[in-house]
Order: structure tokens, then C-alpha cells, then sequence
């Protein structure tokens, strides 16, 4: 079976998604730029033996897919020192939004690239195979483990395995319906949809609006 | 009651609304750069006796609320048409959406402004107040009158007046929820929903790709 990484795993988003693999099951690495921390948080966790801690490089080093749940501010000094260590044609799923909170106010980055994952493409070696997944489900609602996630995840790549298994890894979690989107430059209208869903909520004062797709067979 | 023009009201989505409108018992004006044509148009509609043809000008000389449903790239010459136009205080609802289908490829435009609604809130007097709305309902779906719509359409607005009046027009279709995402500048996020929901149609090979928002009370 694949050995997943998630790094980030102790931010809102990566421990959410970490907390519901193991919940259905999955062994998962945390990877940490403090271990002996996450190791702490992650002991409070129900299922946390299913739940291992690592660094960054040694997650990374023993996975065959690397869940990328980190800041978007932080992708280019992770993926500098991480870049060497990704297994020959390992998955790399990118969970980041380049959404920034300054003053209160919610805005998005201006990315170069069109969006965060074609940002990270171009700073992944070449046998990396990328994926995009995990951008709209609220983090909140991750991290309510009692809660019914019950909303579509889009999800685009590339490189038809990384699709496979970004699709396979969504619908690993009860509640959620994996949405092909198609190649990885669409990546930048699902992260407006976070940026929506984010809109929402301030506006209607609720923490987890998501989305449903209506139409498909 | 307030006098609706729908200005591109023989293109695919405004004939849509506007169909849906005068099935929901409501009089519209379409504006038309050829009435004569419009008219021969509208004669085979459904419920055509609630619909009235007008040249753009005579259009929305007459109307409180003006329905945007030309094309994004007809927007700056129609407006400098039509600026002096507007009634004292009246309401624009824009329902365009800047992508464009060069060579089959679906692609959104660099809109200076960030969305096409904020660069028509810059070429409108101030006075005319200004709500984005039916950007994201399928045009295909619109104008195929039996279906039912069964979707959220996401409203934005820096007017007050203009959003209530939005969110009552949207409420007016059966099968379409309003749902309110803020002020103006959101309106970047809804078109870039659009692109999606274009995305996954064209992915899985659909017409009526549409979204519905969970977790709103």
C-alpha cells in the first residue's frame, strides 16, 4: 500500500486531513519542522496510532505520495529543501490556497504562475507527478471529527496517476465525492472557490459553506 | 413594480432569463441592437406576450433594473452607448463572465479591473448601482425551459439596494437560492466559479455543471 507524508500536518488543514485518513484507516507520516512537537500534538489524537512523526525529510524520504498541507508562504523554502528527497516518480498532492489574511481582510496572492499549484509545479523536480485535491473542503469542518464532510472535492493534475490517486485519496474519506476538473491549470479556479467559500462565511458568519456540484451523472 | 430591461436578451443566457422571467409572470423589455430580428425571435416564445422588444437605448431609458447579458467583449462599446441612459438610482445586474473559447480552449481574460464586474462598475455613472448575479447558472440549462435550474446563484453588490434587488430577482426563478457573497470585488470569485463549472463540462462531457452551497444555514 502507498506510505503516505503529509506535511503540515499540525497546521488546521493537515491535521484535519490527517485525523480522517487515520480515521479510515490509512497510516500516515506527519512530517514537521518540529517532530518532538507534533509528537505531542498528535498523541491526543484519537487513532494517533495509526499517526507517525517525522521531519520533513524523513517523511518525504519514505513516501511514495506527499500530502503538501503547508502555507502557501512557505512552499518555496520547504520545496528548496525538500526537492532532492522525493522518491523517482512519487505523487505529490498539493492541499495550499494562496489566500492572505493581512489587516483582517481576505484577499488573494497575485501568483505568478496563475495558482498555487502551477507554482509548485514549477519548483517540483520533473518525476514529481502532481496533483491538486483537498483546496475546498473548510478546515474546520476537517477537524470536527464527528461532522459529515458531505461536499465534492475537485481535483486536477496532469499526469493521469497523480489524478488516480488524488481522486482515490478523496473518496477515502467518507462524505466527499472526488470531481475530476481536469489538467493542472485549473487549479486556479478551484482556489478562487476557497476564496469564495471563505467570502461566504464572513458573510453569513458560519465556518464551513462548501460545494456540491449539481448536473454531473 | 419595477420594469426590467435584458440587454443581449437574444443571447444564450440572456433569452434564458428572460424566458424565465416572463414564465415567472414577469414583463421584460429585451434590448436589441436589431429590434426587427428580436422581435421575429421572441414571436416563437413561450409566454412572448410578456416580453417586449426595444432598441438597447429606448431599453433602458424605460427601465428601473437592467439586466447586463451581452457579451464581456461588447461591454465597453455598449456602455459608452448606453452611460447616459440609465435612470437617476437605477440598478445594472451584470451577468457576464470574461472567458473566452480561442481555438476550442476555454480561458478566463485579464480583467485590469480583477472581474468583469468591477470593470463595469468603472465605465457606469455613479449614481447607477451596481449587483452581480446568474453568473454561474448554466445558459444551456436557462434556456431549456422544463428543466428545473436546482442551484445556488451567488449575489454580490457595494449597494444595499442593488443586492436586495438581485436576490429578489434571483429568488424569483423556481430552483434558484440567492446567496449573498459580499461586496463587489467578490464578484472575481464567482466568475472564476463559472470557468469551473465550464471546466467540468467540458471534462465529463455535460452542458449543466452547477453549484450548491452546504453548510449555510
Amino acid at each position: 500500500m502507498t506510505s503516505i507524508a503529509i506535511l503540515g500536518g499540525t497546521g488546521q488543514q493537515g491535521r484535519g486531513l490527517a485525523q480522517r485518513f487515520a480515521a479510515a484507516g490509512i497510516h500516515v507520516t506527519v512530517g514537521s519542522r518540529d517532530p518532538q512537537r507534533a509528537r505531542d500534538a498528535v498523541a491526543s489524537w484519537h487513532h494517533h496510532d495509526l499517526v507517525e512523526v517525522a521531519d520533513n525529510i524523513a517523511a518525504v524520504d519514505q513516501s511514495d505520495l506527499t500530502v503538501l498541507a503547508i502555507p502557501f508562504s512557505s512552499v518555496d523554502a520547504i520545496l528548496a529543501e525538500l526537492r532532492d528527497h522525493f522518491k523517482h516518480g512519487s505523487i505529490v498532492v498539493d492541499v495550499t490556497v494562496p489566500v492572505t489574511f493581512a489587516a483582517g481582510k481576505m484577499a488573494m496572492l497575485e501568483v505568478a504562475e496563475g495558482s498555487a499549484t502551477e507554482h509548485i509545479r514549477a519548483r517540483l523536480p520533473g518525476h514529481v507527478q502532481l496533483a491538486a485535491a483537498f483546496k475546498t473542503v473548510p478546515a474546520h469542518l476537517l477537524g470536527s471529527s464527528g461532522e459529515p464532510l458531505d461536499c465534492d472535492e475537485f481535483v486536477c493534475a496532469d499526469s493521469d496517476e497523480a489524478r488516480a490517486q488524488a481522486m482515490a485519496l478523496v473518496q477515502k474519506l467518507p462524505g466527499l465525492r472526488p470531481v475530476d476538473v481536469g489538467p493542472l491549470s485549473r487549479a486556479r479556479f478551484v482556489e478562487h472557490l476557497t476564496a469564495l467559500a471563505i467570502a461566504i462565511n464572513r458573510r453569513h458568519k458560519i465556518h464551513d459553506a462548501r460545494f456540491r456540484v449539481a448536473g454531473l451523472p
